[in-house]
């Protein structure tokens, strides 16, 4: 498809629409590393000038990405602690590994928010970013003290942002490249047995958790 | 400097060396991910292509740095916990946490490892690299079980990658731009005290721990 100039606030809503929708395509198709702006301009017929009407930088557009899927984790989560009874540590442990498990580009985000996307944007994108971010972690710690009341607001927060970094960082080792997966085939002890995401965020969740609670 | 061309195998193991040193003074002024192959060819006064005689590309140079902070790391950490008791749980997390700190190239590195340096190298480089790495995190993993012999081999294993993906999440985290500074100024909550690294991650470690113990 390709777009005349949108002129009226409607049409100029669903051209940004249409912009975050593509970014989401092909970082979720190619990983949020190898898109371009230049990419994202061409799957939505748009010249990068005119794109660059409706964001300030690549950079803006998965900022924004980021904050929608941190609000959706928080409702995901929500839905999944809800039915808990209290001290199910497993299964709170199991509800942020899964939750996570379907939301590859917020796994993808989170590491890329603050070594990339953080940098190329103004105070103002930031700021709204980080106020999600931080406002989804309180929300995300206050849901997980209702079920395992004995952690302290500090014990929820150190919770909430392991997890946080450990899926960063599995997320990323669980996309091994050509050249990796051919060396894996000829030494499989170099892959850990690829680390598959759910259960080792599961495992490594759950003795957080017990550790926090026998502190 | 300028350097001409090497002839005798002398000359070119200073050449590398040089290459290395410079590659790594720059990403631990500028970090990692600002340093370009062409920085450190100015760096050296070599030309990108005389540089690439020793090197296949910026990435190599950056893993055969990564695999010596590897192993530095692991003797630091024999060092650390050689005097320690059995049982000392504090102390294991205090010697992890200090000696990461002593080491900002690594903790940027076990970022930039995964994500970036190894997509652009040969499978001889980076099955050199993954040796390296898998088998700094084997030995990491049998100290620490002489101090905490409760732990499995499972357990261990846990211990050192959670850490060490802990702390180059925490790593990056601790590096906010400018932009991000004057946030944090105007909303401090934003950045949650600069989440300090070895406090941070002494604390996290010791709750790794505590909860590998009580499995």
């Amino acid at each position: 498809m390709t777009f005349q100039r949108a002129r009226r606030p409607e049409h100029k809503r669903l051209r940004y629409e249409a912009i975050l929708t593509a970014a989401r395509a092909l970082a979720e198709r190619d990983g949020v590393r190898a898109v371009s702006l230049a990419d994202i301009a061409g799957a939505v017929g748009m010249h990068k000038s005119a794109l660059l009407r409706y964001f300030e930088t690549r950079e803006e557009i998965y900022l924004r990405l980021a904050a929608d899927d941190w609000r959706d984790w928080v409702a995901a989560m929500r839905a999944a602690l809800a039915p808990l009874p209290a001290g199910a540590v497993a299964e709170v442990a199991a509800a942020f590994a899964t939750t996570l498990a379907e939301r590859p580009l917020l796994c993808d985000l989170l590491t890329h928010a603050p070594l990339n996307l953080e940098r190329n944007v103004s105070l103002e994108t930031v700021r709204e970013f980080k106020r999600t971010a931080v406002g989804s972690v309180d929300e995300l710690s206050a849901q997980v003290r209702t079920v395992l009341p004995a952690l302290t607001d500090q014990d929820a927060f150190d919770l909430v942002g392991s997890v946080s970094l450990l899926a960063a960082g599995l997320w990323q080792l669980g996309r091994p490249t050509e050249t990796l997966l051919e060396l894996y085939e000829l030494e499989p002890e170099l892959g850990y047995g690829g680390l598959p995401f759910v259960p080792t965020l599961t495992r490594l969740t759950t003795t957080i958790i017990r550790g926090l609670l026998t502190a």
